[in-house]
């Protein structure tokens, strides 16, 4: 049956109907057990979504010793999944001792779209194109002036066409500078008056013919605000790893790399690695992760085939790991001040700005980066992975101390899950 | 100043070194106020993870009304970014009156690989594949027993060549049934052990040479596990807008759609807005979402172009949307039944395998894709998306509510900011 106006509720009722729909009767005191008992506070997390009725928390935890451009930054994180911080932390502590991580580029230009329709002179439309961007910018500089005060603006209004659409589309192309904040709002904006205005000034210049506007809105594809940064050492002082000599190690990293360049069933899961790092950090300052997931997973197919989004340069004498990636974040606007993690978060980060929350949101991810690569090619990811995962197990099921050692015993060639454990204990009792 | 031996101190001594090195004197009362009173529950986050010191909350909410293949499902979802869920939420209901979300296709099959060098004959490494795969089998029946109890298992062992990369080099390309959980567990112990027995096998089978293996994990990479799923509905029943015809906005949609699958530009941030609502699910379910972000913007780009993940179907008198979007999605295993939220969204999703959930999460992303597109094709997107944010500004502030209507009034035609609205509030006062 559907539940009609089930938005319209309050939390208390929400909570009342969906407790009677499944038959649990302690959903609420369950879902209570996760709010905070401070009203004001618990409201402020509610209001950020709709039909809230509980908070689901994440581990929020600190990478100590990220150094990037020789600042150190010990970055507080966001993640659910195990060793993903242990792993961060191990490699961000062996770099710091190693000239930490260098950026090599940065570039922050944001993108939009105006997507319409003109069935007049497409010729015309074009030769006209320099002035009627003009006056676009001058009839939103309304919109614009406050960012142009602090640096920013549009920085270009191209008319585009693209293969495949029928002759009637055009699309608008914005490119702009949003400072510190990710822009979507800002473009946005823009792009919406500029969809308002757009018919009359292509009346006006390019002669007869309608105008319909389909759709205005950023895009998430942002090829200009990107993070080039390297780590770069002597093969001499990899010492990774104990039981391998650095230059087997650096071989075998190379060929990991050069794998998750040529292989597209390889690079997803190298990129997915990065990303591990990358997240953790969007999550914990309040941006947004879909957006930038989108965002780089496209860049990483910027030339037909889906890539790895690092590279190890080939070379004998010295390393270098070096990743470009895509990332469109901000330190004001969203949740970034709105949410008092995400806020803390920022303030432990010393208030960067959006140039330097980039560039450690980026060097966490090529942390992971590297040490998910050099695991692989070491131990394998298992070994650790099965350890974190049956701390994990033995935590949930609350299994008596004592019997954690013999658990671990068994469970070093085998495959661990909460059924298996369970059976095993149970032989124990 | 690197901090050392970080990871070992107890929560208590990190929180109070790093209020220390902040100046942050209150960062142990701030923190503590995210953490749960009950200290084996509180314990039980933050061995998620390392160097966890408190919990990152994100609203916890509903989209109810979810009709997938006549069953109706009311989703828990995860999301920190205002309107996914209204916009979800309302699309749903739409659909739910229109027959809903319909499986066309899904499949489950997860994928691993083995990389590795053999400096011998390649050509008999190839003609002996097939023997080899079946020693493989047999040498890690004891991984794989319990499993194929369940009904899953190995599906295909195969070798393979990477193009671009040196002779010597070989792929292991393991293809598996996981069943309910999402594999990797599995697929990467599977993938060690035949890691660790693979040598003697092609010694054994293909004479002299050495084999070197380089790494062994599962692949991110899931196009064969995958939903395709579409919402259909005679366009005269489109009745989406209160001020537009359903023939217009069908057409609308149309452009939309196209758009997206022709622009990569476009598709970035289409796709985006799939995952708005996939993610939601993935995480209120425990799932891993850089796993599925990374699958699904790989898959998109498999014909060698980024594209839109959905496409209306080309119609007069029908309007058909379809997705096609791999998932890999546990209902077991990970952090599905550790997280007391996770398990309890498992709970009110009746306990849904696996294919379902993917399902469940396949409809609640196509639900947001269609109100993203219909919302930009029709109010744009700017209107309802500011009125969320100002919501959240003025509870974040704790604006006066006498104040609320004016403030509303005041930026309607205006960009929202917290510090706009701070500014704005101080003229009232």
């Amino acid at each position: 049956m559907i539940k009609k106006g089930f938005s319209k509720l309050s939390r208390d009722e929400k909570i009342s109907w969906l407790s009677e729909y499944t038959k649990d009767k302690n959903l609420e005191d369950f879902l209570s057990t996760f709010t905070i008992p401070e009203p004001d506070l618990q409201k402020k997390f509610e209001s950020f979504s709709e039909n809230t009725l509980s908070n689901y928390h994440l581990p929020w935890g600190i990478v100590p010793n990220v150094l990037v451009d020789g600042h150190l930054f010990h970055v507080p994180v966001v993640i659910e999944e195990s060793s993903v911080v242990a792993a961060a932390s191990k490699a961000a502590s062996f770099w710091a001792q190693r000239g930490g991580f260098k950026t090599l580029f940065i570039s922050t230009l944001k993108k939009g779209q105006l997507h319409f329709l003109f069935n007049g002179n497409g010729e015309k439309l074009k030769t006209q194109w320099p002035e009627i961007a003009s006056e676009l910018r001058k009839g939103t500089s309304h919109i614009s002036q406050n960012m142009e005060k602090r640096g920013g603006g549009i920085t270009k209004i191209e008319l585009k066409k693209i293969e495949g659409l029928p002759a009637e589309y055009f699309q608008l192309d914005l490119e702009a500078e949003t400072i510190d904040s990710m822009g979507a709002n800002f473009i946005n904006s823009l792009l919406e008056e500029m969809g308002r205005i757009l018919p009359d000034i292509i009346k006006a210049r390019a002669g007869s013919g309608e105008t319909d506007i389909i759709m205005a809105i950023l895009s998430n594809h942002t090829p200009d605000s990107i993070v080039k940064m390297k780590i770069e050492t002597p093969v001499s002082q990899l010492t990774w790893s104990k039981y391998m000599q650095p230059e087997r190690f650096a071989r075998r990293m190379q060929w990991a790399a050069d794998i998750a360049w040529h292989d597209t069933g390889r690079a997803v899961t190298h990129n997915k690695g990065i990303y591990n790092g990358v997240d953790a950090v969007v999550l914990s300052t309040g941006n947004d992760f879909r957006a930038v997931e989108a965002a780089g997973h496209a860049y990483a197919a910027r030339d037909g085939q889906y890539r790895a989004l690092s590279r190890v340069k080939p070379g004998k004498d010295i390393f270098s790991l070096q990743i470009e990636i895509p990332l469109a974040l901000g330190t004001v606007g969203g949740l970034t001040k709105l949410h008092p993690l995400a806020e803390k978060t920022l303030k432990i980060l010393g208030e960067p700005d959006a140039r330097t929350l980039m560039k450690i949101a980026a060097a966490v991810g090529l942390a992971n980066n590297f040490a998910a690569m050099a695991s692989l090619v070491t131990t394998g990811i298992q070994q650790g992975h099965m350890k974190m995962h049956l701390q994990n197990i033995l935590n949930s099921l609350n299994i008596n101390p004592e019997y954690h050692s013999r658990v671990e015993e068994y469970f070093r060639d085998k495959t661990v899950s909460v059924s298996a454990v369970r059976q095993f204990v149970s032989t124990l009792q």
